[in-house]
């Protein structure tokens, strides 16, 4: 199952996967889904949203329990961050039907749409529309490099693009949604478990910040009758690392756009996105509070005209506490001693901490040895992955079969 | 003449101009070009490196004097840098043929391919091609954006890729190539001159600055687990502004690439190009040399690798200094005195620079009132382009007419 899956969209050169929304190696990863789904003899469907589902039991009977994630990437993203949670998520209900599980309530398996934003821009897109985060509207505006918008590519069953929007009465539906995901950091590394119980996502967000100062030419133009954004962004990338290590916060500008972009040019426009996340809200803010003030007094001194825009914002989510209890009770009773399962938080955003807003969500993640993610380097031991499966059985048994 | 070129590759959005070699709209430009020389009942012809001539009179005879410049644009760029010397030669045939002028020498208009070198990353291609600068080995390794090679698009007449190459029996031909620009910087301004005289172009050269980390997700790596190339690059960016002030120089990190470079990820791969030009070789050695050791040592504090390639190099042209008091003397006897015609230095590379190394070459320069170039704020204002001419016409004039 996971041998067919490796090979789609990834990138001959950097090895890393470029599954991007919509775009055909997309369209293959989700062919992949639904044969998963038939080769089982699970209901197949796609949501008003264009997001994968596939049942076992009638939906209609409520208080469903759903697993699953995504199968979209960054750019050159690694092969866990979201199919792992997908591909564990058939294994785990092989292994329960191999236990011979009797299922008292429907269970789903589901594989949101662009989770990752990597080509409009906007994280969890699927997610968002159903839960009514991201309004129709807000959904039409969303372009991607090409100035391709969203309602275009977004289809079956949303040709129509008036058809996208909040489904309550999906939501309605489910009783519990469990996401399993590759761990993006070291904790269960360094406290020497495979699988982990989340507690919460920090608080995250993306600012768009643009310094804007005039085109000229490099060779000719003396410094001093410069107006170049190239050294405000500069100052800002490194008042960015300042601010992040005085709040233990994170900060990042790892997408950056210039024009013109030639070498013989200094730039009218440097265009640099940061991403920054912290445990709490009052953290972020004064982390990103510091960074725009920074950047103001830098493009002040240049002559150089800046805009920051918030471009998305996602408060910090804690997920279901009785759910999330319901795990720990789980997995801590029906396994081995030293097979212990720790609760721990997160600085990314996932679909799950989406739906929290709606319905009682909860996350496992899998051991990642190096921390590493949104890379090709990313990774998870086979003996991890099945561990991951096991606690995912186990919950969804705990939960469904009862 | 001029209202014909002027929308040719214009950019609706930025007003900008981006003719790059080779495009549909260099080839615009070109059926332009043909049809001024048509126009006025001159000989066209292309040479085996794709650079357009409009002859008057029998090029085999020797000892040509040859004016012109180029038609193609750095990416939003504006109207006057090296269309003016296109236009403007045109012009002052026509000025000459009005004086009622007698050639006693063959003149020649050209328009040199790729000068600005903004698709494939070499400046001056077809001037270092018909002076033998560029070998056909070296052109055939340059590439695009989209990865298409210099001899595919480098088309009539060299629709084989064999023709291309040194010329040096064209070369041989000429006795004098006198280049009209408008200035790229304010010292026509601030002397209060409508025409110039240039003395030498400073050497020159474009470096890569590869930093290497490592790709990982920006929300949940630990500052302290990050090997994040953004910050080594940044710290360059303002070394070089720093080095470049103490040495009275410049210096321009003006392009970059980013890998992979999404809104979430730390970068694997901060590539920047930098541009710096000096008075003198030692100058700029000392410049670039202070500038890769400063990024050498904030890479090693930060893991990253770094690799510093020089991708071209140029150095210091010093224009035939009999030709230059040939000018000053022609420029000098035939005007009022208040049209003084100082003699300046310039940081930008021209084809004129490129074959000082082959012929005697000199250039003309016309007031650029802000000093702006390479973008869409460039300006000459119509009586200085208008000066230009007439003193063009006068240089042709003393040169071929005597």
């Amino acid at each position: 199952m996971w041998r067919d899956l490796l090979p789609i969209g990834r990138h001959p050169a950097s090895r890393g996967y470029r599954r991007f929304a919509w775009t055909g190696v997309d369209l293959e990863c989700r062919a992949w889904f639904k044969e998963q789904a038939e080769a089982r003899g699970l209901d197949y469907e796609v949501d008003r949203n264009g997001n994968q589902w596939a049942w076992l039991g009638d939906p209609a009977a409520g208080d469903a329990v759903v697993t699953g994630s995504h199968l979209d990437s960054v750019p050159d993203g690694g092969a866990f961050d979201g199919p792992l949670g997908v591909v564990s998520s058939f294994a785990a209900l092989d292994e329960l039907r191999g236990r011979g599980a009797d299922f008292t309530k429907p269970l789903a398996i589901v594989n949101f749409g662009d989770e990752e934003g990597a080509r409009f821009g906007l994280a969890c897109v699927g997610s968002r529309l159903t839960g009514g985060q991201l309004t129709v509207e807000g959904a039409h505006k969303l372009t991607d490099g090409e100035g391709v918008s969203l309602p275009g590519p977004w289809r079956p069953p949303a040709d129509d693009p008036d058809t996208i929007g909040a489904d309550p009465e999906r939501l309605a539906r489910i009783g519990a949604f469990v996401e399993l995901h590759v761990e993006q950091g070291r904790a269960l590394d360094l406290s020497g478990d495979r699988v982990g119980i989340a507690s919460a996502i920090w608080p995250h967000g993306r600012w768009r910040f643009d310094f804007r100062g005039e085109a000229n030419h490099a060779g000719t133009t003396r410094l001093v009758d410069r107006r170049d954004p190239t050294l405000s962004y500069a100052e800002t990338v490194l008042a960015a690392r300042r601010e992040a290590e005085l709040a233990g916060a994170v900060a990042t500008f790892g997408k950056i756009s210039v024009e013109p972009n030639g070498v013989n040019a200094i730039p009218s426009l440097v265009r640099g996105w940061l991403d920054s996340r912290a445990e709490d809200q009052a953290s972020l803010d004064r982390v990103v509070g510091g960074i725009e003030k920074a950047a103001r007094a830098y493009a002040a001194a240049h002559g150089i005209d800046l805009d920051v825009v918030r471009e998305s914002f996602t408060p910090v989510v804690e997920f279901d506490h009785a759910l999330r209890d319901e795990l720990a009770r789980i997995l801590g009773q029906e396994r081995e001693p030293e097979l212990k399962v720790p609760v721990l938080g997160t600085g990314a955003g996932h679909d799950a901490g989406i739906l929290s807003g709606s319905i009682p969500t909860a996350m496992l993640f899998v051991r990642n040895p190096t921390g590493v993610s949104h890379s090709p380097a990313e990774f998870a031991a086979e003996d991890d992955c099945v561990a991951g499966v096991i606690a995912l059985a186990d919950v969804l048994e705990g939960l469904a079969c009862t």
